[in-house]
């Protein structure tokens, strides 16, 4: 494992421009949440536009959360860009297993084998086909349980998959890393998983997927972890957790990155 | 009147699933007032999903303020669902008087009868087909003068309609109460009385439909109240509101808050 | 050049109704701040009702971020309403360089002649068929190079033109203006450029479009300046951004405006 310290770095001169097919209760957190910590964000999902718009940019993210099947024509549109240009793309599985539409679209937007999918456990477990304890689009497994389903996932797209939760898993089918940082806070704020996604896209461009995705989630997390210390509650959180991405420098990260190889 | 303190701990306890047809500007606000005050949120309006999503959920509500055609056919199965079963929806008729559209989406949306339907007067008044003082999406008119146009409604519905402002008012057109609480600033703060529907929507959860609004009304102009006390404005205030809504005790609530029976 | 101070002064006496047709990453922030200023904002795009609301507001902005051709539609219904009204409106071309669809939607509706188009340096360039260094929907231009565009595209429409960035530059095609208010955090903070459009369109509410622009953007820039003097961050800027305009008096305005004629 490289140090995440320098996967920040690295990320932070790219300042890549990364695409964003998000839901819409997450576009304008995500879209500070890049800025924040050093990208260039845009949303873009008009299928009008949205293969032009994945042409110039370095990654993608994909979200279902308020997907529709004209924003899932998009999302298919906008994969395919980034295949045929060796790009990275995330997809987020949000709330897979409530209705039958998430199902589908899920598994049409695995098919284009994305670079890195990352989901809460009880998401990964229902991608992989198995029970979860989910309740709409907010997940009650543990990732201990996700584990088996996450690599298996990760084996049959060849990517990369992340199970976040209190303490996130990261594997490729093959190797495996757990990474201990974040804050319970995080929980009790909307869109902070789907904000990660851009994160995670992020640094993934010109980076290794599974070295990078760990880097991303740490960095995340000890973003989390810096906001408590002055945070009140969830309101007070938000904009503390803004300034930690902005203010983390690559030698705090890797003095505070709490990853473990499984 | 039952205590409202015990309304808000039998709330959190149930920490009930709740979906949302809601305006593009409230989403990203209300999931944080939800998930503060201890509810578990999710936003979703695709015809595709939104009738099975509907089933997962104990509570939904349904705003108009940024409908069209395909999501006013949305919030109408999205309504039945929650009818067939026999759980709680509210409605807020955002706007209601500014346009055709928006008065014939909400007399269909009112002819589901709505376990709650929650306005400012202006839109109370609107609904009633009274004249008021409103100008686009704010509301001109005082409480008092929608009492009659609440009682009416409450009586057409079978529901309970409620009438917010400085001083709410709340009615199953029989017995009526005012609330007191709230503060100024929250009028200068966007879709405060959106995501105010899904805190009322949670209470609502096996809880009777009177006594769990007035909660509801008071548990959040409560919060209103002691964020003001380190707010410097309307910036300050969000998150100062989210902490308080997230710090509220059952004690704290019985304590604060004003309800008088008229 | 009239006083700023004294346009504020008469855009809060007036306190527009201001109807917005913006992204959606826009949609929460920009209302905030509007109602922090003390305008009237209402974001309303669907077909169904966008010209009843455009008949109802002050002024109106159109951005198209994340239009597609539903809202192109909708954002010339609501233009043409202005038009025939006499009522300013003010075009925001995010990113128009970006794709064919954003260049040929940009370019009908400025056939429709708004009263002020404001962007980025990169985006005004591209307007006029100029070279820019934009990638995405960031800017990579200085508002020096943007100046000779601006004049002609101002000439083109008889409207105003602001080019915004670290200094700002308005022209109506013969008189220009800098304003060199701002901060440096402003960009990196969502939708900041999409929220001063409102503020535009609520300042040329019956005033002259060329003065109040100017005004608009000293506002703007000077409540960024105070922000920045205790924000830690981009996180902690956003609330106290909000805070000073509320806050702000025409006096500071008039003191703090570095407005200069070129």
């Amino acid at each position: 494992m490289s140090n995440p310290g320098q996967s920040l770095q690295q990320m932070r001169t790219a300042a890549p421009l990364v695409h964003n097919i998000t839901n819409f209760v997450a576009m304008n957190p995500m879209a500070n949440v890049l800025l924040a910590i050093g990208a260039s964000p845009a949303m873009v999902h008009a299928r009008e536009e949205v293969s032009d718009f994945a042409g110039l940019a370095q990654a993608l993210t994909v979200n279902i959360g308020t997907a529709d099947d004209a924003w899932g024509a998009a999302m298919i549109d906008a994969a395919e860009v980034m295949n045929d240009a060796g790009r990275p793309w995330v997809l987020d599985p949000v709330g897979v297993g409530a209705t039958p539409f998430r199902q589908q679209l899920s598994r049409r937007l695995i098919a284009l084998r994305p670079t890195v999918i990352r989901g809460n456990a009880s998401e990964i477990l229902a991608l992989a086909g198995r029970p979860s304890a989910a309740r709409g689009v907010d997940g009650g497994d543990g990732v201990d349980a996700a584990m088996d389903a996450a690599q298996g996932l990760a084996r049959e797209t060849g990517g990369v998959v992340a199970a976040s939760g209190a303490v996130d898993y990261v594997t490729d089918g093959a190797d495996g890393y757990c990474v201990a940082n974040g804050h319970p806070l995080m929980a009790r704020v909307t869109a902070m998983g789907c904000s990660l996604n851009g994160v995670i896209a992020a640094f993934c461009v010109d980076q290794p997927p599974l070295e990078a995705t760990v880097a991303a989630l740490a960095s995340y997390g000890l973003a989390g972890e810096t906001a408590a210390t002055t945070a009140q509650g969830p309101g007070s959180f938000q904009p503390a957790f803004l300034d930690a991405l902005h203010d983390q420098t690559p030698d705090a990260l890797d003095a505070g990155a709490r990853i473990s190889a499984t």
